[in-house]
C-alpha cells in the first residue's frame, strides 16, 4: 500500500483481499456486512464498466475491482468527506487507473453521465423511509441510512439513466421495502431477476435482501437459496467466511 | 364419519385432523403439501367468515374449519366434479353448518356474492403463466395447475371485491411470480404485509412462497423466519411435521 495522508479520527482496515485497506472515520458510516455481500453477490463482465451510487469510502469499487475483471469503476458520492476518504483509499491501494471517485448528487446523474454509459449499477442505499424523528438530519451517518439526501426512486431512476439495455442493477436493502423495491425498479424499466434473502440465523427473520434487475428484461424472479449469516454454534457460516476472504 | 358415495376412481384419505376425511380423485388434482402450508400460514378471527377462490377437493376449508375459530367457509370452484366431491367431502365431515361449497367461475364473483362481504380469502391458485404448449388445457389437472381458466389478477380482483377493508388475503404461490403478485394486489388495494419463503431443504432455492395483503394496509412488508421442508437427514422438520398435525 502507498502512504497516503489521514485526516483525524480515520483510520485503515484490511479489507483482507490483494492485500488491499481502506480508510474510515467512525463519525461517518464504516462499511458494514451489506457491502461485503453485495460485493459477492454483483457481477461484472469483464472489461465492463460499473458505477457506485452512493459509494460512502469507496468499500464497493475497491472490493470489486479486486473480485471482477471489469475494466473500469465509478464511485459516485454526494459527502465531501467521503469522497475525500474513498480518493485516498483508492491511491493508497494504487487503483487511480481502474476506479474514479465522483463527488456529486444520485439525482443529478442525468447532467454528468451519459444515457446507457454503463454496463452495471451497484447500491447500498439507504435503507430507511424519509428523515421524519431524526434528532440531525444533515449528520453523516443519517445521510447513509435514512432517505434524507436520497431515495430508493432516486437511485432506480438514476440506474435507468445509466445503464445499457440488458445491463444490470445490483443492490442490498431490506426486506420490508420489497413491493417499493420491485415497483420502483419495474418504474425505470428494470425488471427484478435475480433475489436473495440474508437471514441472521436459519430460524430468524431475514435481515437484508440482495437484488439484481435488468434493464428491459422480461418479467421472471429467480429465488436463490437462503444466505444465513451465522451457524447454530454462533460462528460465520462457510459461505460468510469466504465472502469475506478471511 | 358419515356414509357418502364414492364415484369411480376416488378415495377417502385421512387428514389427521379432528378425525375428518378427504375425497380425492387422482384423475383430478390431489391435494399437495401447499395447502397444507397455506392452512398452516392462513388465520381468520373467530366468527369471521372466509372464501377460498379454486378450492379444488374443498381441502382449504375443511383443514381451516378445524385449525381456526372462524364461523362460515365458502369454497368457490369452477369444475364441476371437483365441487362435487368437495360437497360430499363436507358432508362426510358434518360440516354442512360452516362450510358452503359453490360451484362458479372467480371472474364472477361480483354477480354471486356481495362486495366487502368476507374478512379473509384464501387461494392456492394456478401458478404456471397461461396454458401455452399444454397438450390438453382443458383437461383437470391442467386447469389447477396452469392459468387457463383464472390468471393471478383474477384471483386478486376478486379478492378485491370480496374483502372487507382491512381484510386480509392468504395466498400460496411460485417465488418467480413475486413481482407479479406484488402488482396485482397493489392494483386491488391489497397491500403485501407478510411473506415467508418455503425451501425444500436450507441450502436450496425456494419453491413456494406464502404471502398475507390486507386491503387498505399501508406499505411495509413483514419478512418471515425460513419454512424449511426437510432437515439434513432427509425427514420432516419439526414444523412441518406440526403443521401436518402427525
Amino acid at each position: 500500500m502507498k502512504k497516503v495522508e489521514l485526516k483525524e479520527g480515520e483510520r485503515i482496515d484490511d479489507l483482507q483481499r490483494n492485500g488491499y485497506g481502506i480508510i474510515q472515520n467512525p463519525e461517518f458510516l464504516c462499511f458494514g456486512m451489506d457491502a461485503v455481500l453485495l460485493s459477492g453477490f454483483a457481477g461484472v463482465k469483464k472489461g465492463g464498466k460499473l458505477i457506485d451510487l452512493g459509494t460512502g469510502n469507496g468499500i464497493l469499487p475497491i472490493l470489486l475491482s479486486a473480485k471482477t475483471e471489469g475494466e473500469h469503476f465509478t464511485g459516485l458520492e454526494i459527502q465531501h468527506e467521503c469522497a475525500d476518504m474513498a480518493e485516498r483509499s483508492v491511491t493508497m491501494n494504487g487503483l487511480e487507473d481502474r476506479i474514479d471517485i465522483v463527488e456529486g448528487d444520485i439525482k443529478e446523474v442525468a447532467a454528468n453521465f451519459n444515457a446507457a454509459s454503463f454496463d452495471t449499477v451497484v447500491s447500498n442505499p439507504p435503507y430507511m423511509v424519509g428523515g421524519h424523528g431524526l434528532l440531525n438530519p444533515g449528520a453523516p451517518k443519517a445521510i447513509a441510512r435514512h432517505e434524507v439526501c436520497c431515495t430508493l426512486s432516486d437511485v432506480t431512476r438514476a440506474a435507468g439513466w445509466l445503464l445499457k439495455e440488458g445491463g444490470a442493477l445490483f443492490m442490498v436493502h431490506r426486506p420490508f421495502r420489497l413491493p417499493d423495491i420491485f415497483d420502483e425498479m419495474e418504474k425505470c424499466r428494470i425488471e427484478p431477476k435475480r433475489m436473495r434473502l440474508v437471514y441472521p440465523y436459519a430460524d430468524k427473520e431475514p435481515s437484508m435482501v440482495l437484488i439484481e434487475g435488468r434493464k428491459g428484461g422480461n418479467r421472471r424472479l429467480t429465488c436463490e437459496k437462503p444466505l444465513i449469516i451465522y451457524g447454530p454454534d454462533g460462528k460465520y457460516t462457510e459461505e460468510i467466511t469466504e465472502t469475506y476472504g478471511y
